[in-house]
């Protein structure tokens, strides 16, 4: 997002909006640190550490009963009693935290023990300026494969062109463990509008509540407490939790040479088409990736196959779906769709 | 299939079984050339000149009013008016051919454009003993996109563990042209059962006929016309041709150290849960992926979705389905399953 203008040419200074996405819910095998073990008893300068590896710096931070939920200099974080969620985008470098963040995990809750993984990303714009071992994903998964020998890889879309990948454990859960509902909602936009757009810079707005209340970001989900960052001279951050433990985010890169606007949520909803249309209708992308994942337990369990079967998004309106993928794993359905507007 | 023993040691050289299936459907915009154009004008002799570069040649052949049925020393391959299909297993080279087949067809069918286009493998065993570009899909796709711009590629099932390529076109048809019933229906099978692949060895059985026969090979598909070999010292393949212009195809490489076969057909069923088990029941493999491909005019248009919705081979039996994706492409919809045998 803290994307700069090359003060020394006419050009803007590349930067890459599409994140990396680290999702990991931790647990023990010792009934009493399962009990007793929160990450947020980590303190926020052992978090500040940690970030250091991965590249950024926490800006901005909410919380409630359920959830905290930071705003970083690129992009956002999430910790709840056993889960966390790490977005970053730019060319941070999550996965050189992973051994350090296991340890800390370990040494300060008591779990010893990752029960689901995911990582996911879309293809970068220009996988050329990352920082090893973002590279390629070919390079991603064999540092994740030293730490989960179970873990599997998998490419949804087309291959080099429009793709998400996703590396997780796809284990069985055993049985005796009763799975908690889970859901997640990702959108991931490219090519969009100017208008838009401009919303996102200093020209126009002059403080992130403007900006927020301009776009229509405040309308995209209701009862959300919303910590929100205008960065200089353009770019956008917001997570917004709600009192259910619920969590959104939403992160823009504005320049229209690179626009990207990420949006996330694991609210449950039984559709997610009202929602979907809410968020296009405010960001107007040119091309758009939607990602649902839902657990059997989920009241969004069926989304998936929705997304996949109804196509609600061809039906009446610009866009054309250029692909669509839909996974059975283990414990998760996933849907994995890719639309492009419709040539006018 | 023409796997040797090597008989300076006590180890059996490895033959990689794995074919690389190339499906290609002509036009031209032209349309005398459309009506009187046919695949089978192109004479024997250009074929096996054309099979050199693919490092393969003919050694049986059958036909009938609706296909030509070719028996190579590595695999298949079956050509009808406008519809060609290349497999070829071991080192083999299909694609270094392309440029000399588009040439090939062009001038002897006036056959001036390709419609569609099916590239397919399931990952290597070996995948360094192949020749390229045929080392890394990253490098077929590379070749393929040198003649179609909008080919696009995709990896289904986990990537480098159980997984299986694609490469298409996912063209919109154009609204002219009426598209013909499609369908295909494979099954490609590891780690067999060692009784079953004994009988295709010439210590077990003295000729194909017998082979197939044993096996249970000709009850597979009713009313096809079988053409088979039996490989010296072991190995096995078979063409069957029907009235109607199905064809079926089997490879078998059964030394117990890499075993692999192959099943293939375009029977157009309504389901194909039938003919699954039949073949699950004569081979006995210990891990296989199936997927079938249908377009919207056939009467299977429906098989992809069953079989990703119902798994009726999860239900009773010894079958655990460890990956399935569900793809809709412009023209065809696509499941692809993986499966293992329950660890008893």
């Amino acid at each position: 997002m803290a994307s700069t203008k090359d003060d020394s040419a006419d050009s803007v200074q590349f930067f890459e909006g599409v994140e990396k996405l680290l999702e990991i819910w931790f647990t023990s095998n010792n009934a009493k640190n399962r009990q007793l073990g929160d990450l947020r008893q980590i303190s926020r300068q052992k978090w500040e550490s940690l970030l250091k590896i991965v590249r950024c710096e926490i800006i901005s931070f909410c919380r409630n009963d359920q959830v905290d939920a930071y705003v970083l200099s690129e992009s956002s974080m999430f910790l709840s009693k056993r889960r966390l969620i790490l977005k970053t985008c730019g060319t941070t470098t999550p996965l050189q935290c992973l051994e350090p963040l296991l340890k800390l995990v370990e040494q300060y809750t008591g779990f010893d023990e990752v029960e689901d993984l995911f990582y996911s990303r879309k293809n970068y714009k220009r996988p050329e300026l990352q920082i090893s071992p973002h590279h390629a994903f070919e390079e991603e998964v064999a540092l994740l494969d030293t730490y989960f020998p179970d873990g599997e890889a998998y490419c949804l879309g087309s291959i080099d062109t429009d793709c998400w990948y996703l590396y997780t454990l796809n284990r069985e859960k055993p049985l005796q463990e009763k799975a908690e509902p889970d859901q997640t909602l990702e959108i991931l936009m490219t090519h969009l509008d100017p208008d838009v757009m401009a919303i996102f810079t200093r020209d126009m707005c002059s403080s992130a509540a403007e900006a927020t209340q301009k776009s229509g970001i405040d309308k995209l989900i209701p009862n959300m407490i919303i910590d929100d960052f205008l960065f200089e001279p353009c770019g956008y951050s917001m997570n917004g939790i709600s009192k259910s433990g619920s969590y959104m985010t939403i992160h823009i890169t504005p320049e229209p040479e690179f626009s990207y606007v990420s949006f996330e949520s694991n609210i449950p909803e039984a559709s997610y088409e009202e929602i979907i249309r809410r968020v296009l209708n405010t960001f107007k992308p040119g091309k758009f990736v939607v990602t649902i994942f839902a657990n059997k337990e989920s009241i969004a369990a069926s989304c998936p196959r929705e997304l996949e079967q109804n196509d609600y998004l061809n039906s009446s309106e610009d866009w054309l779906r250029t692909d669509a993928q839909y996974c059975r794993f283990k414990n998760y359905d996933l849907t994995c769709a890719f639309y492009s507007r419709f040539p006018s």
